[in-house]
């Protein structure tokens, strides 16, 4: 879609330096621009790029004090401010499918909002309600009695079991599993017996869940996700989990059953957490941290087991340093043996 | 469906206090719990919640001495009692697939055993034999010539390679991948030459598998998880691994090649194996555990490299002792240069 | 297929010791081999096996240097012989899928190569692009205007997303995806905002790619997977990686955005690299390695924060013998103690 430069910094409330009516057609990194491109510089450290660059338009922060032959585009956040130009100068939507593919198998007493476009041989069982505008791609599975809100996006081949309750504007990527049986068994003499997981799993508004992750039902109740809360690739979430809203969980991280994470949390790649804990609001678990305590809010931890992050520095400075300790030590060692004979020859 | 609190007494072999003869519909936990349900309680941390709960029923321990206004039924094993009754009052298998749906695509020389169901746009490949009671979800793969047993149940878009054999009552979660190809190279001059990978898997009976695990072929011979061991979410498992029976794999752990696992072995979440050693019965490998050496039976490991536990928490003791320590040398230090100079004194 | 042992020597350039007119009819493990088969030993310490194999014929490295009944076709690299006898008697391709089967769904101005093999159900989108040769399995969804190269292998079940480029002779197993968005937000006031993810990835020839391993899309410009790299099962690979040629990634290892990996790297499994770093050819991360600054070339680390190798197992050695230290500093202390007593009595 073609816009004026004038209409993008209405648009992102940026003001212009430059030729207002030139004509904007793409959007690009700025390495990667071509003439015809708008694109941006968020970080001081890259301004030198803005005269290399082939884009027509350039959007910068306010930081940037020197002017430049192209037309610039001041504004507060560059990074947020192109990430809204981008859905407004190729919007993504355009690429998704339209429409019920005639494949698709739709059960009884299914709930189709308007507009929900659901692709090739997609499975969707008895009572399931899909809002207005849901996208599901080929090759899902959407249980009996799961309900998705307006405007959620399913990549191919998504697995959702039944009685799920998904937000609007979720976005969930390729090969996810929604709900699958929570990993609990009663041991005896040795054999382990599977308790019934009759729980759910429900997940808030705009949350993002990335590609094969993997977010099984709670035992009974339910298992939350919450709302603005994103989760990278290959995350594993056992059962009875609540998450806060707006956490970040990176790639292959693991939270075992029943533990409660806060709001604004950030949990690291790799990270694992024992059960039945609860991370404060805020707090920051560092990438591969082996979380076995509760973390308070606003607190960082990192290391196995976990600990406070300051704390946890200062100790693995040690731990460096020992092979020179042990050596400092040798020689107290012998000063503390040459002092034993001088004092019994004294 | 509904049975007198009597009935399920029986079933359970408990002790009933209190009217035997009030009907049940439901099962649920001891919060969610409405008119109706029978709940339970294992802990006797929990046994307040048995005057809160709105259950009109409560399986207890018999270590559970005071006497309550609702019906009580005192047993063995609650949790154990109460994943018995679940499968009485609210069938899981009610709301599973049944029969054939007329897309699957199903090969030539397939064997279907009595009342097998498969879902919507399933793929079963020729020679492939289904047990009785067999429940292949919508959007499965099963590769030729694979065999699995009766009451076997495969949830949605699970893929299983050709020549795999599975037990009986194996349940295996969405997405989850059986028989790909170990992970081999033959290196030479930098490049690295595939190894074919011309063995199977073979899976015991009672397994379950979580979703999203990865299951290599072997290459030659087979990989092998013995009956009733249990596998979480996100789990590798390498060609040639040999699993025992009734082992627990937590979610993400990770196990290379050759590594033999014995019985009734606990790895816990994110723990990692490297290839060709032996893990003794009943072993226990601690979260995120990196496992370097074999492991003897009835030892538990953690810590990276892994470490006999109980003394690998004396090491972390020390470790985390260690800023104290540094001062502790920095006064000896001192100490001792005090008493250097008394005695160069004298 | 059959062949005569002379065939099969000429074949992989390797000297026969006895009968030469053999026909070997299958291939197989040293320990699982019938009558007909050849097998081979790479590994002197297995040299003794050859007396009690079953098989036909034996392949062995040119240090065996005793002399046997059966036949012993001497070679130098008997594992990369013995892998080019496997595609010479036992064809692996005979196995897969053949031709376009009539559910697959292909979209339009898609160009098919010559002998393209398309399983049931999987989906092509518009103007997809497969080269000569391809086999993609059931269940796989293929996004609009991705290239795959001549020979490509992809398994059931893979979802390939749109403009994503595939090398010729690349092998996918199940459940894999490849071109999921980035995970990249703008955090304002505490709320995460998407950061459209306009890259795409590019994969080289002769990659190998294990299950449900996740890669995803670049935010501008584009992840690289480098020809002859084999990635294990389960790994993460971030927006805007790039992969060096011929690299080993082994299971459940992770890489966080933008990081640069060499050419011949090996990550061992479960390693975790941070973004924007580089890892020099040929470096080598251990296993559960926490990678947070850039590898020189040819080093190897370990341990976390991973640190070159032999001073990591130094520093973990002295970790390891904390307890013993810590009395050593007990008794310097007394020591020390005793002498301050004796120099004031003195």
């Amino acid at each position: 879609m073609k816009k004026t430069l004038r209409e993008i910094a209405e648009f992102i409330d940026g003001d212009i330096s430059g030729d207002a009516d030139i004509v904007i057609t793409g959007v690009s990194g700025i390495k990667e621009a071509c003439e015809g491109d708008i694109t941006f510089v968020a970080n001081p450290r890259y301004f030198a790029l803005i005269e290399k660059t082939r884009a027509s338009a350039i959007i910068a922060s306010r930081e940037l004090l020197t002017t430049h032959k192209k037309p610039i585009v001041r504004t507060d956040n560059p990074s947020l401010a192109f990430a809204k130009i981008v859905s407004l100068i190729a919007p993504a939507e355009a690429a998704h499918i339209k429409g019920v593919h005639p494949t698709a198998v739709i059960g009884k007493s299914v709930t189709l909002g308007k507009d929900v476009a659901i692709g090739a041989y997609a499975v969707i069982e008895d009572k399931v309600s899909l809002g207005d505008n849901v996208t599901i791609y080929s090759g899902c599975f959407i249980g009996h009695s799961t309900k998705i809100g307006a405007e959620a996006l399913i990549y191919p081949n998504v697995s959702i079991r039944e009685n799920v309750i998904i937000g609007s504007r979720v976005i969930i990527h390729c090969g996810t599993v929604v709900g699958s049986d929570g990993f609990g068994f009663v041991s005896l003499k040795g054999l382990h017996h599977k308790i019934p997981q009759l729980g759910t799993v429900e997940i808030g508004d705009d949350v993002e869940i990335g590609a094969n992750v993997s977010i099984d039902r709670a035992r009974f109740n339910k298992t939350v996700i919450g709302s603005g809360t994103k989760i990278d690739n290959l995350v594993h979430i056992a059962h009875n989990v609540v998450i806060g809203e707006n956490s970040i969980i990176v790639a292959q991280a693991g939270i075992s059953g029943s533990t409660i994470i806060g709001k604004g949390v950030t949990i690291a790649g790799q990270a694992g957490l024992v059960g039945h804990i609860t991370i404060g609001d805020g707090a920051i678990l560092a990438a591969q941290a082996g979380v076995t305590k509760s973390v308070p809010a606003n607190t960082m931890v990192s290391g196995y087991p976990a600990r406070e992050h300051e704390s946890a520095k200062r100790v693995n400075a040690c731990v460096q340093n020992l092979p020179k300790l042990y050596e400092t030590i040798k020689e107290l060692k012998k000063k503390i043996e040459e002092l034993e004979k001088k004092i019994s020859q004294k």
